[in-house]
């Protein structure tokens, strides 16, 4: 028959891990059946309620410490609540030693260099931590969960007016000038930087990314929340730009679950504008294409990975890095940029290119479906961006498919060309056994009626060089009326979002690059075990002696924020 | 000022090629300003009174062929109109000639070994004419639109049930053995197999195919609503198990708009069962994967080809053409093969994982959320296939995440090994700084107390050599105690569906493989430009001179019905 024995520390705190620690040594002792070292939240003594943990009557709450053993007999158990002292003690030893500040201002007093404040602690502290670091000018790794959404809105506010990175809340893992914060692999330096709002999912991309052979400039974690509507990206956004001027990038990754579509078109827009090849990788999400301009969609993480490391060996594409974006026209505000009008007999393709461009173009217009696409009113009238699939129902009733009889299109074509909001016409020209004898006549007779200045026309080719019409004829055919032809449905696809899509609006705080310098010094507030991580990387850190305010005490320290 | 003349012709009929062809002809004579040729059914009335072309009082109907010249003057309509017969006799002429039969049984006693019936009347009589062409046992190409969807059911249930194909309605294009019908590009012979049902997907992909220097062996089309909930993917997945068995086809490219939830599982399982490398692409919906054991899953036409030419030209896979899937093992019912749980730490792992396996098993349950799982009840218990985030909130609320603490994993793992019913448990382990220091060694020892036969252990490991844990040395011991383990998401995920995704139901009567013969013979009734296109790529095509049944009178035609 084992017995419970108890003991509460009022207002004591430990962090989680060595709480871990502690408790796996107590139920190693001689004669202990079980063992527990948590504080006394509600949570933690409903599950020691559960594994019959729970003494009676402890009167420990939220801030205490409490110690529990369950022993064969009543010796064991009072030596092993004896040891816990002693335990605690050799862990400290263990660790960095000697003297630790009390507080983040005597942590920066230790370690001016400091850049990168890490934050751990239970979650209704982190805000406030994180908001002194930044207060002082640091950047914030900001492990804690449990931190209220406004309280995330807040901080990266006010890190965005500081042009101050905060990662997080929730955030698991960075990799910052070759140094680990949080969760993080040890992987070689290279030409990849990786930009994620999900933990292990960098975790696997920076692993596959060193396994095959090349390696990471940098891994910026924005905790899972960033993508929502209501934080919009604002910490994916600042790592997109960071890593557009960080000179060592060479090829981005971003990666999360889906972001929220308003959030994606502008994380989209900013990766397009780093000049640099991107590779997305939003998980479950329709990828648009599988390029598209300088962007990659990927399938998957690993895929994710080996499609940075083939881009980042390829080297095709020069990096730019601090210029603007090398392919975004400078002149004119989006509106003057003009509207898309395509107009399509291929119903396949039709979709395609408008799944493509839908993520880049608003507001887009389609008698088709997709996500941010909004219907046509009437399809006789085109409006804002549109893209029509003339195949449908509502066009051929009581007419031939747009394949065999050119009519209804030229018609429309000549419609658009009217409008002088149209900045580009585009159509497609499916040839075969079946179709129209020479599509391309017919069309360069109605753009030369049409052709005005600030109008382009551009097509997309579909056959081959047997099919009777020859595609490389109709081609031709179509360059020497002025027509800019394309043969693969990608490609038109970034031509239409280099030439219409709007650019992003820049960072009005850009982030200094020195928050990527080579080995962070870093303050370490929270689990040890990340400052053991940054010093073993190649950083610098200094542990703070972290206790909740007031001894835990909410009432007091409520006076004592009111005082400040 | 011009004037209106016409001209109606009871229960005439000509096809709408013909019809612009004749209307393009009359609009290019001498004083004629416009003109039509149209049936005079109520669309098409509409479109000529848009059009101002429209005369009073015709009195002609959906059955009668109106003619209308807009000209100068009087003499100029009377003239063209005296040229109709004129105009239509030499189209005729130009045509193939000689005799023309009048029906189908005709046309097949002048092409007994016509395999293949091309049927592209309008839409009201395109079923009962493909119904008499499966009767005949004869396969049907079915271009015909706007034919009711029972229709289609019921056609396609005669022909599984006769082994034959019905490609369409609404089916634009098709390769067979060599030959085009409907809409087809000249496209070299070669190993992709593409089965499609979305028209211009096929001829982007065959066209970009053949651009690569590949060729396609067959390309069969499906019609528009095959991957309907209820047509089931009839024809489609025919189509597979056609290229499946066809010794030529060397890689199969499966292309269509997002099907059916419940249709897309059954195409997946029969495209895995095909025992060649099969390309997926269902333009806007969220790949599961990039690779998938033999399934790629592509984003878009364009990235379909890509990735076949490169399977095609790798051979890697050996074909097992006409033998079973290959590693599909066929001991067991799908239920005796027992159930996944998979016990993840890394979120976004999870997800990849869920998303991947989601479209093979069923039910599949989670605590995180993708299209066609279901939430698990109770998260303390597993149900069917699960795949479960520990990470997630209701199992870490007071307690260290998983990849500092194991103890919650592991005894998730003796609860889930102690159920009769788990045949494959699988976890994750994310190594680097700051996550536990041997996962691996306290994953062994719960190993070496559960093993029991019929269950599989596996792990995915996260990490490099560089991590202080060395990914290769935590495999190894991890592999040492009898676990499968991977270290790519992809490779794990088609683990899972090779050994626990049921195999598809094979067709009750396959279509037998001469439906892919070289040049094929066929019986054309409606457009004769696809006649045409038959007998310009090697085939041989006999047109059936085709009327409206009883002169189109449909209460005669019901009368004639009943007496057949």
């Amino acid at each position: 028959m084992s017995l419970l024995r108890h003991q509460v520390r009022h207002g004591a705190y430990a962090d989680s891990v060595v709480l871990m620690q502690l408790q796996a040594n107590l139920a190693a002792l001689d004669g202990v059946v079980d063992a527990a070292a948590v504080m006394a939240t509600r949570t933690n003594r409903e599950l020691l309620a559960a594994s019959d943990l729970l003494p009676r009557n402890t009167g420990a709450g939220a801030d205490d410490l409490l110690l529990v053993v369950r022993a064969d007999n009543a010796e064991a158990a009072d030596a092993a609540l004896a040891a816990v002292d002693g335990l605690l003690a050799r862990r400290h030893q263990a660790a960095d030693g000697d003297y630790r500040p009390k507080s983040l201002d005597g942590a920066l007093k230790l370690l001016p260099s400091a850049r990168w404040v890490l934050v751990s602690v239970p979650g209704r502290y982190a805000a406030d931590v994180a908001r002194r670091a930044l207060e002082r000018d640091r950047h914030v790794f900001l492990y804690s969960d449990n931190v209220p959404l406004d309280d995330e809105v807040a901080l990266k506010r006010l890190a965005a007016e500081r042009g101050l990175l905060v990662m997080g809340p929730d955030c698991g893992t960075a990799i910052v000038g070759g140094s680990g914060l949080g969760f993080a692999n040890r992987v070689r330096r290279g030409g990849v930087g990786i930009v994620g709002a999900s933990g292990t999912g960098i975790q696997a991309i920076a692993s596959r990314v060193h396994a095959l052979g090349e390696g990471v400039s940098h891994a910026l974690g924005t905790g899972g929340r960033d993508l929502s509507e209501k934080v919009g990206g604002a910490t994916a956004l600042q790592g997109l730009d960071l890593l557009r001027r960080d000179p060592e990038t060479r090829v981005i990754v971003l990666v999360s679950k889906p972001p929220a579509a308003t959030v994606a078109a502008r994380l989209l827009a900013a990766a397009r504008a780093t000049g640099k090849p991107v590779v997305v990788c939003f998980l479950g999400w329709p990828p648009p294409a599988r390029r598209l301009g300088p962007l990659a969609f990927a399938a998957g993480l690993d895929d994710a990975a080996e499609l940075a490391v083939k881009l980042a060996g390829s080297e095709a594409k020069p990096s730019s890095a601090g210029g603007p974006a090398a392919e975004e026209p400078d002149d004119g505000s989006p509106d003057e940029r003009g509207q898309l009008r395509a107009l399509f007999g291929g119903g396949t393709l039709a979709q395609e290119l408008l799944q493509a461009v839908a993520p880049f173009l608003a507001p887009l217009h389609s008698n088709l479906k997709a996500p941010g696409v909004e219907p046509l009113d009437d399809p006789a009238r085109s409006r804002g961006h549109a893209v029509i699939d003339l195949g449908e129902d509502e066009y051929t009733a009581g007419r031939l498919h747009p394949m065999l009889d050119p009519a209804l299109r030229l018609d429309r074509l000549r419609q658009e060309a009217a409008d002088p909001d149209t900045a580009l016409i585009l159509v497609d020209l499916v040839l075969g056994d079946g179709a129209h004898a020479d599509p391309a006549a017919g069309l360069a007779e109605t753009i030369a009626e049409v052709e005005r200045p600030g109008l382009e026309l551009a097509a997309l080719v579909v056959g081959t060089d047997e099919d009777p019409q020859d595609a490389a004829a109709q081609s031709e055919a179509l360059a020497a009326s002025g027509v800019t032809v394309f043969t693969e449905l990608p490609a038109v696809a970034a031509h239409v979002v280099e030439r219409l899509a709007p650019p992003p609006e820049p960072p009005a705080n850009p982030v200094a690059l020195d928050a990527l310098a080579d080995g962070p010094a870093a303050v370490n507030i929270g689990l040890e075990i990340f400052g053991d991580g940054v010093a073993a990387t190649g950083g610098e850190a200094v542990q703070v002696d972290w206790r909740p305010p007031a001894g835990g005490n909410e009432r007091l320290r409520a006076i004592l924020d009111k005082l400040r």
